[in-house]
């Protein structure tokens, strides 16, 4: 039986605890995603980012032809829209699962953004996707979601305020309130990814209908909001370590009294907070995988550069000194254990559902950005100077998951989350320790040592 | 369905992973292994500890009674014998997966060393009775393995030597000749764990048969010693951070002109080195489960403590100061990640023997241990000075986990052989590369961008 | 002009920082007291640990004798009593600043618990003499501090309570009531270390006098309780991994229904945490240094195993392996940046007292030990199986040292004490950017760019 | 006695080791200079930002205005030229020591480039500076040094080649030969920082003039170009993540068939390797200096962001939370120490010049700008995403400080250098231990114990 190709982008170890939970049609998905990613995708990098205008205006709108390509090409092939679990949305899914698609999240992550979006699973359109196919209304679903699905249009999810501590939801400022058969929208964002794309036609905005509301979540609702819309004003791009991320961009962006009809409201009043509830698991497990993807595709590239023989030093290979092996080892390992980390979280979704699975998801949000980010950081060193410039994509890549430590909660957070639901294991443990107390007593009694120790 | 028992002792996440690669007979033999643990083992603990004499050389003769009676138990629960796995030892084994014995060595390894000696899966019997399984003749069977696997006698591995870096098998000085009918050995070992035991009576010598052969792996050869053979001088204990680890200790021995007949060879002459190689793989999985264990029986330890009502200070619980949940989260993602990553070890060595699995198996040696002794640490310091004392188990596991970072290699060893397996793939990587810049070559020119980038 | 001695000991730049602040008097000191310790101390060092015997009743009743004549040879040389600074203890003490004596405590550092011994200069009974010369009456000072200044008796520091959070002093339970003429004395203390010591005459016991006074710091009183009171029970050594260390020890006492004269009450009802407070300060900056002292002698130790030629394996030094030259690297970098730190707060001592240099003790407090442990594990490591053993000094030092995570205070409540103090500067900070942010504003409008960015 | 304003900026601690070496001249230019600091060049900061345009072409054709003005300030105040110690440089320099001036640097780095050059000590200039007055013959200086040490001018040092593995200064290609009257220069450079600007007029380049010579240190000179040379070509900025650093930038260039006259040959054929020796040392404390400014600078930016009522979540303060409080302490330990280690190699340098400071330099190299990117990632990570933005300097100041893990030699050569160092300390080591063990034997034998241990 010839190995399946996952094997050389993963490794043996991971692929063969999870070989036997992978169905056929989700192995032969693998094994095209595969073969399109090393004769379209990764030969497509560099032309896409050359297709980039520099001119600061020009750069803003652009649809890359290479990856509009792409997308053409992934859709025939049936590798499209990937992250769309059927299990979860029977209409509008593929039949794969989350652990499935895990796999593939982390192959797609070793071509940079250009990826996920050759396959229409980019974020933050995969949310909003799952946002709009779990809640949207079908006139919502028609209008939005059919065109997203299509990869004909792109979103943006507006949720994080400018001057605001986001990582509590309860301190958004933004105003939704209904005057008439239209909502009113004003609020002040910025980090809104995707707004700066030309194909971006809408917007989920997150805000406060009913700030008066006893309950803290209830008081939030999502309005859908055309890009278009008179009063919205996007004011600037925010650079990630000098990076602008043309032509998507993180925006800084200003509703001002921006109108829209009643049926732009999705789900329901005070719906806000239920909405980006369900919308976030899965979508942390997709940027970890991506971030592995990155952190293994830096530590192959580290491992070519050191064995690389104009780079001699000395009379020896880069690996030959220092810690150069040893860097590839933990790097090796780290990537490995944080592979077996998500993949098991995935698994976790797909038996329990993101509610079921927030430990697992907890973790591996802390932990994966991490390590990937400490991986790059040794394949950086090893390419020295060339490493931090434009010249190769390991800076990118670097600021790119930088953020990732910050978005959908800071670290803090979801090391204090993890570390609390810990601590709700206490009262069976302090049961468990007493039983076995009891028991080791009436053996010390037993054989005479009940007092052998103060 | 009732959830397996095993979920309280590992995570979930990790236990999906494997649940539909476990046998009924495996589920089955764990729930009682469990059962047993928590009604027998456990309290059983604190019992042996008082068993052993505080005087110097009493300590030295002791059976623990109440480790020989668990054995008792165990043997008629049929928890025996539980790392011989029956694919690799038919005559000998239980039909057990080294995957789903690792589980269960997890389990024993919360219990310090009277959880593995319960059921009769100590080390260095278990690899010594690997040995003997798979390379002894009939009658050395006959003679040691059958009361090894009965748990009536112990054994000793006689391979470190004093004064020499024997992390470098080829410096072995120890001398293995033959004289007539008899081998005549003469060499100067420490650190042979068990060999104080009173019950120990064979120890497997390894010495050099062939000090001149080119082959540096035939020079070796391994021969059955028994404990009272004249000439065999156990020196003293060693000690481990103040530990002797009576009554098994860690021995200096000189063998001194000591004679046993030719029968007592192991396998062949000049066949050391292959008996070595192969008794390793499984025993580090093994070792790694017990340390994870450890681990989280140490973590479950601290939670108790950051939650204990008469440990606060200042008005607050101890886990509501400073980074103690932050440090608690981490602990629980280190033994996660490291839990899979040695399970996924486990497996490949189901599947490809140990042979197929040392990349696998060198990350979980050198990663294990370190994670290990970082969780134990922050135990010990939310303890204070109860932590470093006689009064809980941690110290003694801190120590005892130390050694795993020196014996059976040294990390450093496993790293560089890591690391050095990482650079194989270079080629492959050097291949694809070339791949993907030629069609990157040919889209840049296809786009007429060819010239864009110097 | 022949370079000072010290150079072989200390880094030549830190000795550069530090040289023009010593006193000629200071600087020949330190010339003798390496010379003493080259000469005499060190040789005693494996003498003086055979010199206690293994018999575990023995062990807890010897004074050592290679070190009874280290001290009088010690005495002679007017080697004695160093850390009793004539600026602060102008009746007893010598003429050294705390920072010529942290020098001097490094030096004693290096050859463990004899070192400081040899010189009179062993915690507790430094802290001890501090308290009696500063707060002692005359006849206590006569009837205690006396011996104790010349090596005839020892003394312990009974502080620490078993079963309480004695992190927060206000914890104590302990008590100290006076009954007519006399005080009584009951409570349960551990770690009471040096109270195993034959020669141990005196125990400074802390309890609370007055547990209902307001002020919580107001409810502590130190009384003096000779070592053979009645009620005074030592129930136990304390082990610390597995080291006992007799005859010193830490010991578990029992304080029942004690009685001694109300004149042996020191400074005044209520004034325990005075005492302790006053008490802490330079004693944490010798335990710094002499911490430094063990990282220094820990490395010099590597290198000598490293640069072995016996030690080779396949075929290299054991230095040309792996990370062994950076690891180097780092624990000198490690050891340099701790040495500094640790003498610019003496330094800091000297010219504020130690009221006036919390922040730079607190820092050496939580900085210094864990720099230790890292600097012995990796020479440990250097050593393989040998570095755990009783054959080398480094496990017990490292055992040794891991309390000083502990002892005075857990790492977590100097962090959080040196992190708080940070917090005070905010004031300030925020008034200095106020000020720089209007004269930005006046500046960005003076160029005509006030509105350039939103 | 008012304490000196340094004290708000430093710490105490530090400024108490070195007061006492500062003339008064030093204590009043640091005063001075603190003042400008405060009153001129923080608030520029933003101004100078701003004056930079956003175009692609204009931004390499700007003198900032504002910075323009800082140095005419400057000079008339006499806060010019700090770098050039007069100890070393009798004709043109400051009478300031090294040590003086890196407490200087320091307060310069809290202003990120436009502290430096205020002042006119920026790098590279200060590096060319130097070579110019050492090597530089009376015209030479009279061309270029003047102009540079007038801030007319600025300069750029030619020496990291493309695809050139350049820590390895022998692996130079450039090449420089003597054709008639005319030095001809060929060469491929890049990351030549300064190039971009429109003041700069002078290239110091590094090329290979002997490339036979069996002395590899002889084979390279140093040749004077002006910026304006036919031949020099400018290719393209190099970012540094995603900055270009205009108008400065680091610059990949040409040079082909450059030919200049014979005399802007510097010191003499061969003397390259020598020039670029002389260069580094005081440089590389100066950066190491600057990056404890910014990592001073961004700890007060994190402690106002903690503290900021605004930025409460879940009704806490940001320092309530999590590890906040702990990742402060440990930045004040963390860059308190490195500055210690900096100041004390500074003041190496002023006793011994570089060459007999090069193991404390060295250890600075490395230590210093690891430090200061994890205390400027905790700061970025307190602001969340704004931390990664161009609204704080934090983003740009970690970029930046990336590269000094690079240049001048990655962390690896210097972190081996000084270990290979420490090694040179062994013969001394073993005599001494050999010393000690022979007494240790003789007291052994005295009192009876030469046998005790095996």
């Amino acid at each position: 039986m010839t190995p399946h190709p996952i094997i050389e982008y993963t490794s043996e170890a991971s692929w063969s605890m999870i070989e036997d939970k992978f169905s056929p049609f989700a192995k032969e998905t693998l094994s095209k995603l595969i073969t399109f990613l090393e004769d379209e995708i990764l030969p497509a990098v560099k032309v896409a980012h050359l297709q980039i205008p520099a001119d600061p205006e020009a750069r803003w709108k652009t649809v890359i032809p290479i990856v509009a390509e792409l997308k053409e090409k992934a859709k025939k092939l049936g590798l499209w829209n990937l992250f769309l679990s059927k299990a979860h949305y029977p209409e509008f899914g593929v039949p794969l699962t989350n652990l499935e698609y895990a796999v593939m999240a982390e192959i797609l992550g070793r071509a940079g953004p250009i990826g996920p979006e050759a396959v229409n699973c980019s974020a933050p359109d995969t949310g909003n996707m799952e946002v709009l196919a779990r809640y949207g209304s079908p006139e919502q679903q028609k209008k939005w979601l059919v065109p997203l699905l299509n990869g004909e249009i792109r979103s943006a999810f507006a949720m994080t305020e400018k001057n605001v501590a986001s990582s509590d939801a309860t301190n958004i400022r933004t105003s939704i309130r209904r005057e008439g058969d239209e909502i009113v929208i004003n609020g002040h964002k910025w980090w809104i990814s995707g707004a700066g794309d030309p194909r971006t036609k809408i917007h989920l905005v997150m805000g406060k209908s009913d700030p008066g509301n006893k309950n803290h979540y209830n008081q939030q609702s999502v309005v859908l909001v055309p890009a278009d819309a008179p009063g919205v004003k996007i004011i600037r791009p925010m650079h990630v370590f000098g990076y602008d991320d043309a032509p998507e961009g993180h925006c800084e962006i200003i509703y001002e009294n921006v109108r829209v009809p009643l049926d732009n409201l999705v789900l329901g009043w005070g719906k806000g907070f239920e909405i980006i509830q369900g919308r976030l698991g899965p979508g942390r497990i997709h940027h970890c995988m991506r971030s592995i993807g990155a952190a293994q595709a830096s530590l192959d590239l580290m491992l070519q550069r050191v064995t690389d023989p104009g780079r001699k030093t000395f009379g020896k290979y880069l690996y030959e000194h220092g810690t150069v092996v040893a860097d590839i080892a933990k790097s090796r390992a780290e990537i490995e254990s944080a592979r077996l980390l998500v993949l098991s979280a995935a698994l976790q979704i797909d038996k329990y559902k993101a509610k079921g699975a927030l430990k697992e998801i907890g973790i591996a949000k802390f932990v994966v950005p991490s390590m990937a980010l400490t991986v790059i950081d040794r394949a950086i060193q090893s390419f020295g100077a060339e490493g931090v410039s434009q010249d190769t994509e390991l800076a990118g890549r670097w600021a790119g998951l930088r953020t990732l430590r910050i978005a959908d909660g800071p670290d803090a957070v979801h090391i204090q989350q993890v570390g609390q639901r810990e601590l709700k294991r206490v009262p069976q443990l302090v049961k468990k320790t007493a039983e076995i107390k009891k028991r080791e007593n009436a053996l010390l009694q037993k054989v005479g040592l009940s007092k052998a120790h103060l």
